[in-house]
């Protein structure tokens, strides 16, 4: 026997192993460092959940949570003004939108599904997980996405509104134009990461009502404080939230846990405080973009939590983003085509954006 | 506008979606029913892990979790004697075993995987869901599996040990036949989900060491009464690891929330109770087992926290199993070839099964 393992472990399995290209998400750095890196709310999440995470009774935990998402699902739906049926619900909205791709992208279709080459970069990874073809069409100079170029026959259509990295909204007329060309042959998914620091009226979900083939997501990550939960959604046709139970079900028994449903609640029933987290992120990001233009950076107008700023070329931006990183001071730097000379600077309270301007202003005079 | 929601409203989208046949797990009745029909476990987590939920710092939710499971995974491989680069952690067993299907069988590989076809219903599901052919071998009469039946060249292996919905543990020889007619050339999964209940020594988790084709999947959700968490790992060779990290990546930034990372490292750190916990389980199942003879169900021994009861007939099976229901008492019955004769009983407190028999004793009491 011992011969044998022996001979096992010289011979090491590697053939047959997944090999594909993971998504990369932002680094996580030793506590003490300002994170401006990966789009986190700088503020706790609301009194109410904090209530129920104290409150929850913790033997509850011996039992398996709902098969569907439970009293949140319903609650999501109330806050929408949608049916329950028109509401699915996960870690994340990441894996909403990875069930999103695999249920309503086909499988082995011939038409690729098409999104922006300047987007969230995880779409690419999902369809080559899945083996869904995909063409990553080209945003224009100015980094936005033209809505004639996703107005066609395709496997499907996917954006990110606000769209990361750039933190530019399209809104409803691009949306349209794009659903018309698209003429309900395939589905067209709105990622909406961002959307709670875009506008109490900036949504496609209310359009989800009329159009059988618009997915919208969400996330409780960014505008609900709660990034550590995981905990996303999807709003659109019961059809289509359907085909998302069931390749939940195809994949993992239950949707999310039983915390995240009695938190997710709870972050849904304070609004007010929200909505005021929601406004000093939004005042901030406005702050911050002008003083970075007075420094010389170029940055479009955001209507997300962070700010995309071009440094004017790749050289520049990696030396501030490292001199920054030396300092403690941590941004996200896509060493990608197009996007590698601009840095995406995630808006934390003005104290936070104090320290990094502090950093950023050194740079500058060092002529960084 | 308003003219063209309507038409659209009439074209309902329903080409490409996701139509493959999910798994279903056991229903989940109003509270106040006896709930014997999802293996959860009758007693209440840890009291340490009730002091760290109470105690856990809600305003970390605003930032993401750790990308690798953090300390809990390190927690767990100082629990197995194994490094941290051979454990990974999700969101329960199930997305580990969904994960590991993707990362192990390869992807339309010829070869087809082997699982038992009495067994945990999930295995053909995940195979459909990412595309991989399997065979689903015969038990024998016994609805035990035979090691002879594994022990040669595949796509792939998956056994769950102690078995579901049979309860039957095999042990260390018939792996051993398996690994060693396998020779190395594809992965072998041991789904240990009931493991905690098979006796301290009973895991393959000591051979993984030396056999790098060797993984071991577990679950907090039954020994460590942590369902409602959904937390579940992996140990195997460090490569089977990365690619298991590679294809959670594909899918998902993080793999679990914060409050799991921290509950799932207090319920490790109790040993002493939840080996109080698994013994209590163990000595009413056996109990049970002979209770359940003495009244003409054929029972094999169950080195899980559930018993396998057969009835003689489906038609009986099906009669019992709604006989109980309707008295409130919640069995799991498959309507599925080869096990329709039996129903699956999950192990409760002794006062559970009290009143289970209670129930029982009248169904055969009234001949049904």
């Amino acid at each position: 026997m011992d011969s044998r393992a022996g001979e096992e472990s010289k011979a090491v399995y590697t053939a047959g192993l997944y090999r594909g290209k993971p998504y990369v998400s932002g680094e996580q750095p030793a506590s003490g460092s300002l994170k401006l890196n990966t789009n986190e709310n700088p503020y706790p999440p609301a009194p109410g959940v904090l209530r129920a995470l104290s409150g929850f009774d913790g033997e509850r935990l011996r039992l398996y949570p709902k098969q569907d998402g439970g009293a949140l699902r319903e609650a999501i739906a109330s806050r929408h003004g949608v049916g329950t049926e028109n509401v699915f619900v996960g870690n994340g909205s990441d894996e909403v939108l990875a069930f999103a791709f695999r249920a309503c992208f086909g499988f082995g279709r011939e038409r690729p599904v098409l999104f922006p080459d300047v987007t969230y970069s995880f779409y690419p990874v999902w369809c080559d997980f899945f083996g869904i073809p995909y063409e990553a069409v080209p945003v224009r100079e100015d980094f936005r996405p033209a809505a004639a170029d996703y107005a066609r026959p395709s496997g499907g259509v996917v954006v990110c509104d606000p769209n990361a990295p750039t933190g530019v909204a399209e809104g409803e007329e691009f949306l349209d134009m794009i659903l018309e060309g698209n003429g309900g042959g395939s589905v067209v998914i709105v990622d909406e990461a961002y959307a709670d620091f875009a506008g109490a009226e900036s949504s496609a979900i209310p359009r989800t009502a009329g159009t059988s083939n618009l997915l919208v997501t969400r996330s409780f990550s960014k505008g609900r404080s709660l990034a550590g939960l995981r905990l996303g959604y999807a709003v659109g046709d019961a059809r289509l939230i359907d085909a998302l139970a069931a390749t939940k079900d195809s994949f993992n028994s239950y949707p999310i846990s039983a915390p995240a449903e009695t938190l997710g609640m709870a972050a849904l029933a304070d609004e007010e405080y929200y909505r005021a987290v929601v406004d000093s992120i939004v005042r901030t990001r406005d702050e911050t973009a002008i003083r970075l233009r007075a420094l010389g950076f170029g940055v479009p107008d955001s209507a997300a939590n962070f700010v995309f700023a071009g440094c004017g070329s790749a050289r520049r931006a990696r030396a501030i983003y490292e001199f920054l990183r030396e300092g403690g001071v941590f941004v996200r730097y896509f060493d990608m085509p197009r996007i590698d000379d601009h840095l995406r600077i995630s808006i934390g309270t003005p104290e936070d954006m104090d320290a990094l301007f502090s950093r950023l202003e050194e740079a500058c005079s060092l002529k960084i």
